[in-house]
């Protein structure tokens, strides 16, 4: 197993310095090859390597254009927003809600979703590809045969479709509980009897990888104990290729704090593959009861965000980004639902109801375009046409004379590279 | 994965009499092959198929004749009462115990104990071979890899030595936790880090099936969750053979009833593999408190076996064994400590420290010797030397006109055999 990643001493900002940016010493040349010495250039940054997510869910009327007056105003506020603040977007693949009647798949409005924010320089995560919750009822008219071989087709027709717009894939979700999940008779969790936890995994990632054998497919789960870790470790014994482990962080019933993370952490790195955060929920209300095992299960009228409530969220929002930046395999975090009010109505938004921001929101802008990111910033170069950039791995330009050039900063401690105008 | 056992409308005593028994048809041979008939015989059960285990541990300083007067009395009481109720026995191979100095194991003294229960009929499973409690203090001294090396030697040693006397072996202990105990350190959980859980698993199963190919060979562990379901689903799916799976069943703080019983026995019969109930414990005084997790932490002075208790405790016993024996892939069940103040000072003995009977023994008793089995009994053969017997699978003698023969009815159902005298 993997070298574990050394918490001790760990300072979070000097760790996320130490993983998340370079040192780098640009050379810019002109066309001909000959230096742009002692210039003042504009360096800025376009874009960060880490990715930085949230739920793309109420885009999609937006970018089908089915708005109009103040809900489209309205929309375009929050597009606006979560592109300030993200570049990675998670769009909804819930077969029940994506083809509710059989052969009826809403591929293109979320096509049409996808392309929207593939070209506002976003990437695009669908999720999930399996999973017994919200998905098809009409599978249970049918034999245990005929749901496997329908959703292993499902799999392929919307890897296939969505090839080239959406390359990253929660292939299967839960799957911990899915064949042990008894509030309701559902296909998925009949077939997950059938294969056994291992041979569902094995089954769906295939059906992913064959139709596309360059996307980052991920594994999910809300389980954080040793079950997921066995299940993962079972997998990758068994030869199953998992791109990116992802993680869920719903935390309606409390931060889970430095300690905690840490140890999920550390529990899931050994395995040394990417980490992704995949869900992550902070309430600025009040918590849920300690006593719920199923989050579906606390149903209320409403669940209101207050000024308190909005304080501790945003403190503990950038604490948890922070402690998951620290560590060098967590590539990236999404945040679930921007605004209020989605899921179980909970006050777990970044903006409020209204698209107003709350403090999370100005919290994490502060960190991801202002504490980690280089905004438009005079440098002069040398005699040789250098100059030295202390920066978070991402996007650049480099701009002088009229021209503007792009570059990327990708690997962390040291970076030489030229920039021709 | 395999057809579930159909526990709806589940009678325990009739689903036990379709598993453990058979109707047979046996006929009664001269030598010269003509018929006994019509002719009194005597048939009598001499032991049963379904393994009735209890620790062996009490009995190590008796086959090594180390006892006398009293203490040596008391030993053989002891003895004689659990081989009157069990015929299958587990012996320790605790290394820190084994060999508490490195180079000098005490494989004579167990060799002798074995040897004393396989004279008197009982099968001997040797536990654990590899576990990160009571292990060798001096692996602590040692670098990962010779831990690695130190331990798969000492399988094959035990392994080897034991050949013949003890084929059955919990090989490693309790993996779900192996690589996260963090109590103390130690030389197992460290190679537990380096080796994954189906990595230690593998190892110590191919060093232990390397040396006794036809040896059984258990995986054991006190987690009943989805985490160990999980790690057995692995093992198999990385193509790792487990003989048997082995489950413990420590009731301190509480008997688990039929409910939680049967859905532990849903979930790992889902692999079709032989299942033991390898550690039963259930106390007969005060249980132990919820919120003591690890069951180590709970140490008293004193812990009385109670009148109301002895009564609970044997209406459980009988319960529970009911509900495994009605359950056709257990196997086996062994009580853990036939004497009361072993581990933890519990009174969960099934006779007292004084070595007098608790009730929960006269009941086991009168099942296993009693409701499950055939006392020595006079039938009579038809004209062509045909008798009946409705028995519990196991090993039976006949005896007519001062001759005995043996046999063995071994398939549920009904069997058709003849008995040559």
């Amino acid at each position: 197993m993997a070298d574990r990643f050394n918490w001790a001493d760990c300072n979070a900002d000097a760790a996320i310095k130490k993983h998340r940016t370079t040192d780098a010493t640009i050379t810019v040349l002109r066309e001909d090859h000959t230096p742009v010495a002692h210039q003042e250039v504009v360096v800025a940054q376009r874009n960060q390597k880490f990715l930085f997510g949230c739920t793309g869910f109420p885009i999609i009327p937006l970018a089908n254009d089915e708005l109009e007056g103040e809900a489209k105003a309205q929309a375009e506020q929050l597009d606006e927003k979560l592109r300030d603040l993200c570049n990675f977007v998670t769009l909804p693949f819930y077969w029940g809600r994506f083809e509710p009647e059989r052969g009826q798949p809403d591929t293109e409005r979320i096509i049409k979703t996808a392309q929207w924010f593939v070209d506002r320089g976003c990437l695009v995560k669908g999720h999930p590809l399996c999973w017994h919750t919200v998905t098809a009822d009409w599978l249970l008219e049918m034999s245990n045969a005929e749901i496997l071989e329908t959703q292993v087709a499902r799999i392929r027709r919307e890897v296939a479709d969505f090839a080239g717009l959406i390359d990253m894939w929660d292939v299967i979700n839960e799957v911990v509980i899915m064949p042990i999940f008894d509030k309701y008779d559902n296909g998925i969790t009949r077939i997950a009897n059938d294969l056994g936890r291992i041979g569902i995994i094995r089954t769906m990632f295939e059906a992913a990888r064959s139709t596309n054998p360059g996307a980052t497919l991920l594994l999910n789960d809300f389980e954080t104990s040793e079950a997921y870790e066995i299940l993962i470790e079972g997998c990758l014994e068994a030869g199953i290729k998992i791109d990116t482990i992802g993680i869920q962080s719903h935390m309606h019933q409390g931060y889970w704090g430095v300690g905690r993370t840490r140890k999920i952490l550390e529990r899931y790195a050994r395995f040394n593959l990417p980490i992704h955060f995949t869900e992550v929920s902070l309430v600025s209300g009040q918590l849920m009861p300690p006593e719920i095992v199923d989050l579906n299960d606390h149903q209320v009228d409403e669940w209101p965000s207050t000024p308190e409530g909005e304080t501790r969220q945003a403190e503990e929002a950038v604490e948890f980004y922070k402690t998951l930046l620290a560590h060098p395999l967590v590539e990236g975090i999404t945040w679930w639902g921007l605004p209020d009010g989605g899921w179980l109505k909970a006050p777990s938004g970044l903006v409020r109801s209204d698209y107003s921001n709350k403090p999370a929101y100005e919290a994490l802008l502060d960190l991801v375009k202002g504490e980690w990111w280089l905004a438009p910033t005079k440098m002069m170069t040398d005699g040789e046409g250098k100059l030295c950039i202390d920066g978070f791995l991402g996007e650049y330009t480099l701009s002088w004379a009229g021209k503007t050039a792009a570059f990327q900063l990708d690997e962390k401690g040291t970076t030489i590279a030229e920039v021709v105008l």
